[in-house]
C-alpha cells in the first residue's frame, strides 16, 4: 500500500477513537439529560409519556411481581401514572454508555408520591437503574427498568 | 482519492460492521456464560470469589438499602456468601451488548437458599440485573449489580 494510503487509515482510526472517547464522557450526560425528560413525559402525559421512551422489546423488573416482557404487557401496568394523586419522580445519580454510544445505562432514587388509605399524601422511596440502547431512528429507548426499595 | 483507495475504506467499514454484528449476538451469549462463571465463583469460594468478577468502581443496589459505591464497600457486605449453610444461585434469562463489544447487560433471576431461624433449608426467589464493562487488560467485570424480589 502507499504511504498516503497508510495516512489516511492513521487519520480515520485516529478520528474513531477520539470520537469514542468523547461519547463515553459527554453520552453520559446526555442519558442523564434524557432521564429528565422521560420524567417530564410521565409527569405531563401520564402512562403514554411513560411508554413513549420504552423500546418495544423492553422489560421491565418490578420489585414483588415477575418480568414484563414487551412494551404492551408493561403498558397494562402503568395504568397509575393516570391517577392525579400519583406523582414519579427520579434523579439519576450516575451511568455509562459503550464507547460506540449505543448502548448506556443510568441509575438513581426516585420518590413516588401519593394518598394513603387516609387520603393523605405519603411517599415512598426507591431505587432504579434503567439501560437505554440508541435505536435505527437515532432516538435512545429504555432497553430495561428495574426498581427496588430504599434510597 | 483513487479507486483502490475507496475500495480499501469501503472493505474496512464493512468488515467493522459485520464485526460488531456478529459482536452482538456472540457477545450476549458470551456475557450469559460469564454469568455462570460469575455464580461458580461465588459457590466454590464466597465472597472473594464474588468480588473478583466486579470493578473497583461498582456499584451495588441492594434491595432494602442504599446504594453501595466502590468493590471495598460491597465487600463490607458480601460476608453472608462465606457461611457454608447459604447458596445463591441465579440463572440468566437475556441481555444485551454494544456493538463495539465494550458494555453489556445480563438479567434474570435467582435463589438465596438459606437456613431459616428453626434451622430448616429455606428458599427466598428475586430478580437481578448485571451490567457488564470489558476492562483495559479485555476481561469483563460486573460495575452494577441490582436486585429485588419476585420472579
Amino acid at each position: 500500500m502507499t504511504t498516503k494510503l497508510w495516512l489516511v487509515l492513521l487519520l480515520a482510526a485516529f478520528m474513531l477513537g477520539a470520537l469514542a472517547n468523547s461519547q463515553s464522557s459527554d453520552g453520559t450526560s446526555a442519558l442523564m439529560k434524557l432521564e429528565g425528560e422521560f420524567m417530564h413525559a410521565a409527569a405531563d402525559h401520564g402512562s403514554q409519556g411513560y411508554l413513549s421512551y420504552l423500546a418495544d422489546d423492553a422489560v421491565e423488573l418490578p420489585n414483588g411481581h415477575a418480568v414484563l416482557n414487551g412494551k404492551a404487557e408493561i403498558a397494562k401496568t402503568m395504568g397509575f401514572l393516570d391517577n392525579p394523586d400519583n406523582h414519579l419522580f427520579w434523579t439519576p445519580a450516575s451511568g455509562g454508555i459503550s464507547a460506540c454510544g449505543d448502548l448506556g445505562y443510568t441509575y438513581g432514587s426516585y420518590e413516588f408520591r401519593s394518598r394513603d388509605k387516609d387520603g393523605k399524601l405519603a411517599s415512598a422511596y426507591g431505587k432504579y437503574t434503567t439501560i437505554w440502547r440508541k435505536q435505527k431512528d437515532g432516538s435512545w429507548k429504555a432497553v430495561l427498568d428495574m426498581g427496588n426499595a430504599g434510597q
